[in-house]
C-alpha cells in the first residue's frame, strides 16, 4: 500500500468507529453539534477566510476560470449561508429510530422496519467549500460519519472548515472523526477512497459528468449520482396557452445553468402555429437561442436548425431545443430516447393524458402544469438536499435526510422458532 | 467489441425496450403471463427434463460434486415447485403505481411518491435452474425486464426454461424479450453484462462470495448483494433458559447450511455455567461441533478451542463458535467486529436491554426472543423473496417485490412557477 492508500484506509476505519457513536447519539446531541458548528463558523470567520485567501490566490495564479474562482471564494455571505444551513438542519425532524407500520405474523412475531443511518458516507466534489459544511451537517443529522474529498484547489479552505467542525463536534461530546476532510491533493486519494468498501457504505459524487463517470467505473462502493439533467416540457393539445407560456418561460429562463432547467420544448402539432410565435418572442426578449426541428423552422423561419446533437444536450445556458410532435405518444417516445430520467413536465387540460404522462414518463420528478424548476428537495418539502439522483437504486430524485438513511427489520417474539 | 459483447449489448437494448412495455402493463396482464408460465412449465415438463438431462450428464462426466449435481437436477417436484411459485407471485399485490401519502406545498403543488419498476434487472447466479423461473416471475410482477445469467453447467436447462417462459409471455401479449437467458457459456458474458449501464438498472448476484466479489469489483451498474451470514444469538443475563435453548437449537440445527443459521453463540457470564452444559448436551446429540473461547472451555472442557478464524466464519455446517461475554456491551462489540450485518438475535427478559440491542445492533434483521431463521421474506410476511441484502443501499434484509421497484415524485399543479 502507498502512503496515500494507508492514510485513506486509516481515515475510513476511524470514520467507521465514529459512525457507531453518531448512530446511537440522541437527537439533541446531534442538534447541539450542528448549532455549535454554526456558532464556530461565525467565531472563526477570520481564520477560515485567511485560509480561503490562499486557495483563491493560488487559483488566480493558476489562471482558473473566473466562474470557478467565484465558486471557490468564501465571503461573509457564504459563511452566513453555511451557518444558516446548519441551523435549518438542526431544526429538521430526526429520521433515525422511527419505525413504519408494524405487522403481526400468524405465529405472533411482531415485525417493523426501523430507520437507521447508512454508516459512513464519502462525498467527492469540486471546488465549492460550502458543500463541505452542507454535506457534513446533513450526514451528521442522519446519524452518519462522513469523509469529504473536495477539489484540490479548495484544500486549505476545506481543512480550515474541518478544524472548525471538529471543534464543534468535540464540544458536543461527539468524535471529531465523524467529519473528516481528506487532506491529500492527489487524485490517487479518490481512487483509494473508492476501494474502502469495508468501511464506507455510500459514495456521492457531485460535479461534472467526467468526474462522476470516473467514480462509477472505479468504485466498489454503491454510488448515488446524476450525470445530467435534460429536462422536457410537453405542451399538449388544448393546453392553456398563458399557462404553457408561463411554465415554459420559467423552466428555461429563471435559472438556466442548473440541472432542472428545461432543455427541450415539445409542442403538440395542433398548438404549434399559435403557441410558438408568442413563446419565441418572449424567449427572444430574454436572450434565449432557439434550435428547432424542421416543422418548428417552418413556423419560426429565423431560428437555428436543431441537429441530432441538440436533443440529448444539457445546454445549461440560454439555449433551447424545440420540437413539434404529433401527440403524447411521440412526446413520451422522444423523452425516453433523449431524456436523462431527471425532470419532465406536461402542460395540459386533459385528465386522461395527464394521468398517462405521469404514469409512463420514467423520470425522477414528473409534473403536471408546473415548472421543471420544482425538482428540488426544499421546493418539494423534503428540506435541505444533498443532491438529486437519476439512478433508480435507493433514491430517485432529490435526496434529503431520509435518503441518507436505510431501514432494518426489527422482530419482537416470545420464543418463536422456525418449524 | 467482441461478438460476445455485441450479443450482450443487443440483449440489454432489447430488454430496455421490453421493460417499457412491461412497466405500463396492467396487473391482470402480468398475472396472466405468470399463470401462463406455470401452465407452460407443466405442459413442457418432458422437453425441460430432456434438456436438463444433458446438463446433468455433462456435470457427472465433469466430476462435479454430488451436492452441485443435486442442485442442478430438475425433477417432477422441482417443476411443481416452479409452477407453484409463479402462481404465488401472481396472487401477490402489484406494487407498481401505488402512491404513498401525498402532501401539499404552500403554493398549492400536490406531491406524492409513486412506486415504479426499476427497469432492467440482471441476475447472475450459479447452478440452480429454479432460480431462472423464480427470478423471472418476481421481476416480471414488479414490472421489470430481466436478463438471467445462470451457471454454464445449467445452460441447456435454462435455455429450455427461457423458451417456455417466452411462449407464455407472448401468449399474454407481452414481449418475449422481457425475460432473456444469456445463451453464452463464457465468463466474458458476465463481464459484458456488467458494463451495460445504459440499459441495465440493477445487478443481483446470487452465489458464492468469490462470484459476488468479482461482480462488485467489475460492475458499473448498482449491485444488491450479500457476501455471507455470520449470525449471532446473544443469551442475556436472566434469560429464560428453556426459551434460550429452544431458540439457539433452532437457529443452529433446523437448517445449518443456510445464511440465516446461527454461527456464533454469545452467552452472558452469569448464565454460562448453568446454560452451557445443558445446551451443549443437546447440541452434541444433534451432532453439532462446538468451538469455545477459553472461558467456555473451562465450563465444557471436552470441546474444541476456538481460534481467531472461527469468529468471522460462516460454517454453513453443524459447527458453532461459542463465546462467554461480560455483558451487552461486549456482545454488541463482538457482533460489530465479526458479524456480517445479516441477522442477530437476543434472548432476554429485560426491557431496556431488548430496546438497546434492537437499536444498536447494525444488522438487516434484529430479533428479540426469536430464532435467526426468521430472516426470510416469506417468514416476515413479504411474500417470495429474490434474496437478502446485507449492503444498506436500496434494500437491507430480505428483498421482495417492493425491493424490485423504486419511487418517483409526481407533482400536480395548476400553473405554478418558481419565484
Amino acid at each position: 500500500m502507498s502512503s496515500i492508500e494507508e492514510t485513506i484506509a486509516a481515515m475510513a476505519r476511524d470514520a467507521r468507529q465514529a459512525a457507531r457513536v453518531v448512530a446511537r447519539s440522541a437527537t439533541e446531541v446531534k442538534n447541539a453539534a450542528l448549532r455549535s458548528m454554526a456558532a464556530e463558523i461565525a467565531r472563526s470567520a477570520e481564520a477560515i477566510r485567511a485560509e480561503n485567501e490562499k486557495d483563491v490566490r493560488a487559483a488566480l495564479r493558476a489562471g482558473l476560470p473566473a466562474a470557478m474562482v467565484d465558486r471557490l471564494t468564501v465571503n461573509a455571505a457564504t459563511l452566513a449561508g453555511m451557518a444558516a444551513g446548519l441551523e435549518e438542519v438542526a431544526g429538521m425532524p430526526d429520521p433515525v429510530g422511527s419505525c413504519g407500520p408494524s405487522w403481526v405474523r400468524p405465529n405472533g412475531l411482531q415485525i417493523a422496519r426501523m430507520r437507521i443511518p447508512l454508516g459512513v458516507i464519502g462525498i467527492i466534489y469540486e471546488s465549492r467549500p460550502n458543500v463541505t459544511v452542507d454535506a457534513a451537517g446533513l450526514c451528521l443529522k442522519a446519524g452518519n460519519a462522513v469523509l469529504l474529498r473536495g477539489g484540490s484547489e479548495a484544500l486549505n479552505s476545506n481543512r480550515a472548515l474541518a478544524a472548525v467542525i471538529g471543534r464543534a463536534l468535540e464540544a458536543a461530546g461527539l468524535p471529531s472523526t465523524a467529519v473528516q476532510v481528506v487532506p491529500v491533493a492527489e487524485r490517487a486519494a479518490v481512487n483509494a477512497l473508492l476501494q474502502q468498501e469495508e468501511s464506507v457504505d455510500l459514495i456521492i459524487p457531485r460535479g461534472g459528468e467526467e468526474l462522476i463517470r470516473f467514480v462509477v467505473a472505479s468504485s466498489k462502493i454503491p454510488v448515488l449520482k446524476h450525470y445530467k439533467g435534460v429536462c422536457h416540457v410537453y405542451v399538449d393539445e388544448g393546453a392553456d396557452p398563458a399557462m404553457a407560456e408561463a411554465v415554459c418561460f420559467n423552466a428555461k429562463v429563471q435559472r438556466p445553468g442548473v440541472c432542472n432547467a428545461m432543455e427541450t420544448l415539445l409542442v403538440h402539432r395542433s398548438e404549434a402555429a399559435r403557441f410558438l410565435p408568442a413563446m419565441a418572442a418572449r424567449f427572444a426578449a430574454a436572450g434565449v437561442e432557439l434550435r428547432g426541428c424542421p416543422e418548428t423552422l417552418r413556423i419560426l423561419p429565423g431560428i437555428v436548425p436543431a441537429t441530432e446533437a441538440d436533443w440529448p444536450a444539457e445546454f445549461l445556458d440560454l439555449i433551447l431545443a424545440v420540437k413539434v410532435v404529433a401527440g403524447m405518444e411521440e412526446a413520451i417516445a422522444h423523452i425516453a430516447a433523449y431524456g436523462s430520467c431527471h425532470t419532465e413536465a406536461i402542460v395540459t387540460r386533459d385528465y386522461e393524458r395527464a394521468r398517462r404522462f405521469v404514469r409512463e414518463v420514467d423520470s425522477s420528478v414528473v409534473l403536471v402544469n408546473a415548472s421543471t424548476r420544482f425538482n428540488d428537495g426544499s421546493q418539494l418539502g423534503l428540506g435541505a438536499e444533498i443532491g438529486i439522483s437519476t439512478s433508480k437504486l435507493h433514491a430517485f430524485g432529490p435526496m434529503g435526510l431520509e435518503e441518507l438513511t436505510t431501514t432494518k427489520f426489527v422482530v419482537f417474539g416470545s420464543g418463536q422458532i422456525r418449524l
